[in-house]
């Protein structure tokens, strides 16, 4: 298992051609007209290929994003990932256009493919969370899209620099959770699972949805004391699986069998998520 | 007086440094997490710098971006527009970052110039105008500044592609009118003159922030059927001054004297703006 800790590499793509860098006036810088995934990487694999590309679909008839060439993609993501254990990230642009919000009725799409190196694990014994004070806004239009417009999480991970606290939540309008900055979230009431709706705000994670598959969990509101109530929290995403929390604010959880049972059919579902000995 | 009707142009700088093109890991490409300014040149001048720059300044502020420096920028604005009546757009990221909305601590700015050339004149007698189905997410967060989220308006204006329609008017939650895709939007009642607030969505145009102080509109909320009974209205942005409307679905408005005396102080203020034979 050879680790990628070397240097973050980019390359970019129009439509099938390799580009030496983003092409000027490029929609994404523009106007975040644009959807991303990030994939974790098991020894150069990617396990969760098809659930990505899928969601990068759905995105992509939403927003009226052409797409390259999938076998394209992946072939030259595996051959940027060399085998390495690492994080690949993709940028799906909606391509050139000059000034003007009107989509270019014939843009071909720019696409970017990154390697990252792998995030450091976390926190033994579990995350420490605190609650965000920015509010996210209510777009059904964009709600559930993995896209380029994410200056809330922006703004909301610059609401703290303390190193002991590991991701933030954040709340709807209606002061409900919805999920942290880079993940969504999972409650636990006595052996019910829920995670909250991304319908109307938040992102529809690949993780998330394999949970919620595995836990039979629910979706429903969970409102900020539910989850101060419940039994056991984690976050999950796709780069880092379940992210046990250990503390919110005040309120401290024991490390729950439920969560543990949870990691280990995920490392079944992925072998990078295989529970290590944290 | 020379038009710039050439293929736009862009140049990118990070600091003080230009690049050959937008370098790898731009936030803004990544996350939207960028700043623009729109500015009318005129006869290779920017009569409305200050302007621009100032809310440059509040929106990196309120960001936490970092600026680079003024006269440098602009000092390259006005090379790249070599003494033409152009469209001059500037982009502000904070710089490059690897994965992660955590802003890092010492991003550099990296800022890009791009020249284009004048928009067409508007249509003879008054824009038509349509209501978008979108409606517009309420983020106090970010309401108001001109960053690089703009997904919204890429569905908005991609509601519609018949000709005939010139522009999309924008609605909140509550089914207030705030502003079309790419303009404000100023009501006329009786002698007064009124413009939705842009604290919880809309931008704060900076042609908006000189016709409130030229006409002494109030900031008010307009409901749509009150933009419906007035008695004209416009929409106005910094790169084409005031466009008079002349019909919004069904209803139609006549040239109303209050506007033209509005254009012919506007182009007191800016000499792109004097109003022609239109």
């Amino acid at each position: 298992m050879s680790a990628a800790d070397d240097l973050p590499e980019a390359r970019f793509f129009r439509g099938g051609v390799r580009l030496p860098a983003l092409p000027p006036f490029d929609r994404g810088q523009a106007y975040g007209d644009a959807l991303f995934e990030t994939l974790r990487a098991h020894r150069g694999e990617l396990p969760w290929w098809d659930a990505h590309w899928a969601r990068l679909t759905l995105g992509a008839q939403r927003l009226g994003l052409a797409l390259p060439d999938p076998e394209r993609v992946r072939a030259e993501a595996l051959e940027l990932l060399a085998g390495a254990d690492a994080v690949l990230k993709l940028i799906l642009s909606r391509g050139a256009g000059g000034r003007g919000y009107a989509p270019p009725a014939r843009a071909e799409p720019v696409w970017t493919l990154s390697r990252h190196p792998l995030p450091p694990p976390p926190r033994a014994g579990g995350l420490r969370l605190r609650w965000c004070e920015l509010r996210l806004a209510e777009q059904p239009a964009l709600a559930g899209l993995k896209h380029c417009n994410r200056l809330e999480q922006v703004l909301a991970r610059a609401e703290w620099d303390d190193p002991d606290i590991d991701e933030g939540l954040l709340r709807n309008v209606a002061g409900e959770a919805v999920c942290a900055t880079a993940a969504n979230v999972f409650v636990l009431h006595g052996r019910q699972w829920t995670t909250p709706p991304v319908d109307r705000c938040g992102v529809a994670g690949v993780c998330r949805q394999r949970l919620i598959e595995l836990s039979a969990a629910r979706v429903a509101a969970v409102a900020a004391d539910e989850l101060q109530r419940a039994d056991a929290i984690f976050l999950c995403n796709a780069v880092r699986g379940i992210l046990p929390v250990a503390r919110l604010g005040e309120r401290q959880w024991a490390p729950h069998p439920a969560v543990a049972e949870l990691r280990r059919r995920l490392g079944d579902a992925h072998p990078a998520f295989v529970p290590g000995d944290d």
